[in-house]
């Protein structure tokens, strides 16, 4: 059972912010973190990338960029994404965008919600939500992707790939090697669970395509797959 | 005629950044650039926002984000596209976005191609580049738009209208001011006119959908419309 | 009738800091300053450069200085005006002067007055007072200057000339247009007009040499001219 | 055999800079990478944090600091290491530590030397030399560390330990996983492996207690464990 | 006797952070400044570079660092020191080290204690105690130190030497400047002496190696030495 | 006779830039400046700040400020005059005003002059100016001043001052005491006068009121008084 908690940090998938982003649905994920805040948990809210910097990324990649910048380039479409969801949650957020662990730290002391995305070059949006959590000693962590759990296999090219309820870190280390890292297609990469390990936080992946299961998770009931440090 | 240069500033609209970014289009603008820099011309180019700020501009209006949040959301996506020109122009270009004027100045000692966004709220990068070619004392300043020329009335809607092979600071901000100023809709509004104005910068205004126009500019040929300050 | 208000954005002229700056009349704004404050209502006060910015942008453009330089320096003064007014109003106000939006919106949590001057080459202390009003929704925008409206001539040309009780938008940019627009030298340019008008906040020009006249503009009683977005 | 190059990245390991720091030691050093500057090439050298680092970090965490805390103490540590070489290559080297990796690409138009430490929460120095290596596009990436080469097992507590002459960065970090990850304790994580991976960049690891291993790294001579990406 | 307080900065001697740092020594001064802080007196912490800071000083010299490469290197580790003091207070601190004056009035606003290291080269950290005494007007600036006052001469080599119970700035001057004055080695230079005398904040000398010797300085107790400005 | 040099730092009196700046004095001083730099020597100059630092220093104590907020508001002038400079030097001065010691260090690599202000509250810019002569390595350091050299007494109040050619740095502290240590009013004050002392540099306090006197200085001519450190 997740333990009650004072602050939460969230990593939001890019696919809540697609394309050609659409203000209703977005604003169906800041009611949900207006909720969770009314009822006195500090949010810490980490945007991703999503199909914006999957496509700059392939195009800045085709026309020399280094994986540094690329990843950069990513970092920069993920705080336009942080930067949308502060200006729908105008009344229970800071409105900066941290850019360094020191601005989060700072920004803590103001007891509002913190949206931020990417960090620096190597660092997924995961990982940094990992980083984060830790920082803030989050109660623990969420992952809010657009897949519906942690499988044993890819279940779009396995059909035997089961769901797990729970992983431990140090097999999912193992599943995450296997996967390619490359800038802009990591979702669970290696450095994000060895934070996870590292820091000890409590993790549920959720599915984030459905608003609602966030506030299953803070409540503690069954969704996803927990991961245990 | 336009006169023989040591620097030029160039506007490249955001047409060139498509939403989703063809490799294959940019690398042809670089192409041009590069031709121009190895004729010993330091250029300094600004590039707009396009499809993809509108796009994030406008879900963040309708999000609740104020004018100036969504002027900075279209300076962060404007600088994303400087970040990939300069990844294909590597050799004769700084590696660096400025971000203030400060930086241009203290970039220009180098010698190469400057490659820049937006820098500041209430500023279209039409305006930036004009603020630019006055600070780096460009020989003159061109603005490659997705429109063939200025016309005399929206040749869209008004079958009269006509290309104007040139037209005054004057007339140009009256007709201007005749449009609506809001993030992400201005091409040659009023601040970029008078900067224009100000700064006595010979300046052409072309059609920037195809590459060579920017060449015929930089050579003196007659294309588009040039604007008397 | 001006409405009811949680925050007042206020352009404070350049008057108010003679070239040899005097305690006494710098005071005398602190205490209509303090007294507005006492009421709840959280100011925003964009200090001009006045004299001292005129002088020395006259010497730099004399040595040699581009315009954006120019601009700067004026900037420069102008910030060095709000660090006295603020060390004058010690108890309600933020210690800082913000030199960029963001650190202005930053600095709205605490719930103080806000003292700055200008922020970027191109803007005009007044415009970025219409940039501010927008950014931090302040209820009106009052323009405190050193002449006691705006007059349909020069008055002091024109004998014809006649105070305007109130004035829009449109027309005001035609007079402005009229004008020099060159650094030092603005007070309602075309920039500040158009944000005017853009963010569509009640705006009142007024007499800023009558400290009082501050508090009639605040209580919406009748004073200076109304400025109708 | 290690190709030709134009830059090298060397991760210097924190031994180099002991507890109380001893310069004639450091200088053997500087004298090394004089004389490969010296040779037309340009190094980009990331020093490690060494016992002051892990004495600091160690007291820190029992004082309650987290994890990212204590890697940021880390990093202060391995800048001044920076700093104190810099001193002792004047000549060849740019006088400042850069701290990102944006400011790593604007110093190397110098075309000197770069000293840096470590950059973020969460990468090793040894992380932070694959980065820049990568991000330099160095001809290769040296580890100089305190030991002799990579093992098949712990050399201290097992006899059947062998060195390796060359290992695939898969095996490496299967390795690393089985290894403790936490700030101080990490030499070839699973983060710098990864980046060593990513990046493709010929990897060699040697025992940089022996400034002249240094040396005959970049001559391509046999030393040390060779990293395959 | 010394006045009722609201706000005290205390430089805090390097000796308290030994070359390998003592978790409990340092736990021990943080039970005292908690024990302070709860009683509602503001603290602004400075502290000293101590050991570390004179090796690194030492080596940097010796490998031709300049005096003030050798300044700064000192402030980075008295930074660090901060920073672990900084996590054993949590709850009553600021997370993070200003580094400017500016900053320091930032943070004021908080409430809560401040800790930090040196801010400038030429500066010691006694000098930036005395400068941060004066801009956060502080009651008054202890400095404790590892001598249990000021003498009449140095009481290890002068048998005749007197502890004096009170001195003024005109002495101590005089007194200062027959030291050496080389970064790491100032305790009491003439920089902090005179910034003492220009705040005119009243000041005492203290044996900080023993912490209760703090709270007797706050309660206003006799203890070590008083500089009268 | 002063050494043959490559670097001289020049501290230029505020006098040089008047309450209204006048553009033909200041330009006589670049002229000597251009001549001075076309013989191969690099120049770090250092503006002072002059009237207008003292009237707004004046109003700003006036006004409550403490005396840092005065130190700063004198800097930001003393800035503004080295922008003037800049702006008349184009051609070989670097365009940006260094406000630390890392940008000073890090502009000298363009082999330029340099024209900087005051760096931070607490030093007096002839503080700046032997701090920086050390850092740069400068052969010597040249006061440029109001008076026309260094008397054993205020000749303006004491007929018996003599001007003299030399003067130790233990005499003139011992002078420099007497003197009142307040923002605004120091020339020699004791951290400029222990810096000198400290860095060893070589400096000529000089009558900086005609421009030729910094020519005969560097020329090693007898000009005012020589300060033996």
């Amino acid at each position: 059972m997740v333990p009650k908690t004072e602050r939460v940090t969230i990593k939001i998938g890019g696919h809540v912010f697609a394309a050609n982003p659409d203000p209703k649905l977005i604003s169906e994920f800041s009611g949900i973190f207006k909720k969770i805040a009314s009822g006195g948990t500090q949010l810490i809210l980490v945007t991703g990338g999503g199909e914006n910097a999957r496509n700059y990324i392939n195009a800045a990649r085709a026309l020399g960029a280094d994986e540094a910048t690329c990843d950069q380039i990513g970092i920069e479409i993920s705080r336009i994404h942080a930067q949308m969801l502060i200006s729908n949650l105008e009344e229970i957020v800071c409105s900066d965008v941290p850019t360094t662990i020191r601005e989060v730290k700072n920004l803590l002391h103001y007891g509002k919600t913190i949206v931020m995305g990417g960090l620096t070059p190597g660092h997924s949006t995961t990982a940094v939500g990992a980083l984060v959590a830790e920082v803030t000693k989050s109660k623990f962590f969420i992952i809010a992707s657009n897949v519906d759990g942690i499988y044993t296999a890819d279940p779009k090219t396995d059909p035997s790939a089961k769901k797990l309820d729970e992983i431990g870190t140090k097999e999912l280390i193992t599943m995450a090697l296997s996967g390619k890292y490359s800038a802009g297609t990591y979702e669970l990469d290696p450095v994000a669970v060895k934070a996870i390990e590292r820091s000890k936080i409590p993790t549920v992946f959720i599915d984030g395509r459905k608003p609602e299961n966030i506030l299953k998770a803070i409540q503690g009931r069954k969704v996803g797959t927990r991961i245990i440090p």
